[in-house]
């Protein structure tokens, strides 16, 4: 007889977007659901009163360890907020700063109804240590830079990422995959994604990197291989159909038909893309032309929270604005790249309440003045909810958060710790 | 001896941005703060460890009651949003409708920290009353539109307006002003206009306004006056110094100059711009012009909120977006729009700490993961923080929200008289 929970009393949000009353039943052994509706009751029960049940909120772009420079240097450019501060801050990282700032993101993502992301940094050791505990479903991998190093660093760096991206494509029970991970096709050299790629391929791991993001980074491609930045990738062995690129902010019509092709995902990141004054995704255009779309907080540093259901607000406000009809990006379609579609770039086997399907929720209380009254619950996804409406969070089947409380962590210790780390690193870089 | 609330045990946000840990003395009777820093306990005590303290926020343009309508239409562009849905439903409302949307906005209000608001709507005493027991700061006012309607019916709404304006400039002790106010530049006749703004100007009531907010309402206005909206604006009478006008989308550099030139306020109103498409209104070159900007949620059917946290986050976004500059309407301008530029709008000596002002606060928790650590706590309000955030709301001197309890309002009570009434609202309209 298999450990059941029944996530009990709600209305459940379906694949097709229709609502209606019924309870969730999970398997927590095998972390799958295996009853929608009129369900037999569990072992224990999840009490959804009140709540729509939703799909768990997958963050498809995030580099979780960066909340210890949340707020750190704000309204500044790109590159002087890099140069200028981000790097010089990450350069004076100590032991167990990662591991912390980590943490932390993980108890806010939990907080936030996330239950699946994609991180790129440095240290994945640490952060898939943080990942284990905190129960989360994620695709990990390095952030490789080469520019600015000799050719035996860049190797080295490449081969960090290769060696993580090997070690960890089914750490925790299957919850945790990987992939490699260059930078951007700007700050790694083309040797290097030529060789790395190929290495990927054959190492049976896909390829998360940074593209498009600004007019900038788009420019000396262009001028440089006399072509735009996705064909340029794809000429390096880029985009096979389960890679996914963060941004794509500035994306051609031909970039766009070339993704479509490829099966290749974007992650959408519309909060960082305002805050950086990157530009607009052309969403509404890749959807149209079948596109995956996920969505991404980005690091805390350029948001500068980890709550998807401000992507998810901004995706569907930012698809207005992008195309000047209000009728683009509608609340559905900003729900389903938070959920499906972040799903399906990373490779899980969630974002969707169906028997068969991971057991990764959301238990969102709509019983609040900014949530009343009720004409369309997924509106109010879009539209009017926070992550602070988040009442439970559910992933592979394990409570990781209950009535408001993170189970898998000391909640004010972990607060604790990054607040005091985050105050030395201040202090470091600022010598 | 006055009756004096110490918010004690917090930091206090300062007009100049800086922050620092002291207590805010209030004395309840004159509703004003009268010490800031190492004050002498109070009669009664508020506490405020681990929060900061700040001016209450400032939503200077909203259709309060429209929270009925929430999520019962989106996705659609303004005009068939209004002629197809919005219109329709208002025609249903039925006695008692405005009463109940206007309780549910103000319990929204008061739980994220708002404290003074403008409402343009109809039945103003209904409004008025709600606002009463609310114990919110507001300047109201009937919304008046001429077109499609004869003469005789056009002049008993403008008489309406200016009946309404002059009978509320000084209720609820001084809290409720009031204003002339006609819907729109293209909405209202100009014979109506240049007659109702002159009698305005007599009873000393400022006049609110929507104005520039769609590229489709500026148009019909160059061709048939030949100048742009602001111009013919002015030369009907209306921006004087205390006037203010919502959106402000679609302004030119010479409009922006006769704003300065005028000192009338703009308010900016980000979500619903985005989510009507409207475009996005040059507020940085506002600013530098001299400009008193605003921020308003506008109705919460085209936000669909009434949290201005998200205005002033969506406020510091679009500025960069806008100018596609990252140092663009920084956190600091954000948060001053908010609240001292709010006030300032408004007409109301509130939006700043400091002896002498009105006692309206917000106490923003900051004991959060989402909001650790604290580099920076004026970057946490503007892409941080949300209104869920705030633990105690303070207008007038009086607590309206302790520890996340709204005062005034039995909430349950309020959210399920307003549910049904909505219920029955949109049965009625969808007959």
């Amino acid at each position: 007889m298999s450990d059941t929970l029944r996530v009990a009393g709600g209305a459940v949000l379906h694949p097709d977007f229709t609502v209606s009353d019924g309870d969730v039943l999970v398997d927590r052994d095998a972390g799958e659901i295996i009853a929608v509706g009129d369900t037999p009751a569990g072992d224990e029960t999840v009490d959804a009163a009140g709540c729509l049940v939703m799909p768990g909120l997958v963050n498809a772009h995030c580099h979780v360890a960066m909340t210890l420079l949340r707020g750190y240097a704000d309204d500044k450019q790109l590159d002087a907020w890099l140069q200028e501060d981000i790097w010089p801050a990450e350069a004076e990282l100590a032991d167990g700063d990662i591991r912390a700032g980590a943490r932390l993101g993980l108890v806010e993502m939990i907080r936030a109804g996330t239950t699946a992301f994609a991180d790129m940094y440095f240290e994945v050791p640490e952060v898939v240590d943080a990942i284990t505990e905190a129960g989360l479903r994620a695709r990990v991998g390095h952030g490789v830079v080469t520019v600015g190093k000799d050719d035996a660093d860049a190797v080295a760096d490449n081969e960090e990422a290769l060696s993580v991206a090997r070690e960890f494509n089914d750490a925790a029970d299957g919850r945790i995959t990987s992939a490699y991970m260059p930078h951007s096709l700007t700050t790694v050299g083309e040797e290097y994604l030529r060789e790395f790629v190929a290495a990927a391929r054959e190492a049976d791991v896909p390829v998360h990197f940074h593209a498009n993001e600004t007019e900038q980074e788009v420019e000396p491609i262009v001028d440089e291989h006399g072509s735009r930045p996705l064909e340029y990738a794809a000429d390096v062995g880029l985009l096979a159909e389960d890679d996914f690129l963060a941004h794509g902010v500035h994306t051609t019509a031909g970039e766009i038909e070339l993704l479509a092709e490829s099966g290749a995902s974007v992650v959408h990141c519309p909060a960082s893309n305002m805050k950086l004054a990157s530009g607009m995704a052309p969403v509404q255009a890749m959807r149209e032309a079948g596109v995956t779309v996920a969505l991404g907080t980005d690091g805390a540093a350029s948001n500068n929270d980890l709550d998807v259901f401000d992507e998810l607000r901004d995706a569907a406000m930012l698809g207005k604005l992008q195309t000047g009809a209000a009728d683009a990006v509608p609340a559905r379609a900003a729900v389903e790249m938070a959920t499906a579609g972040g799903a399906a770039a990373l490779g899980f086997d969630s974002g969707r309440i169906e028997v068969g399907a991971n057991a990764d929720l959301a238990v969102v209380d709509f019983d609040a003045p900014h949530l009343t009254p009720v004409h369309d619950h997924v509106s109010h996804l879009a539209y009017a909810a926070t992550g602070q409406d988040v009442r439970h969070t559910i992933c592979d089947g394990e409570v990781l958060m209950r009535d408001r409380e993170v189970l898998p962590f000391d909640e004010a210790a972990v607060r604790e710790q990054a607040a005091q780390r985050a105050s030395e690193l201040a202090a470091r870089a600022g010598e």
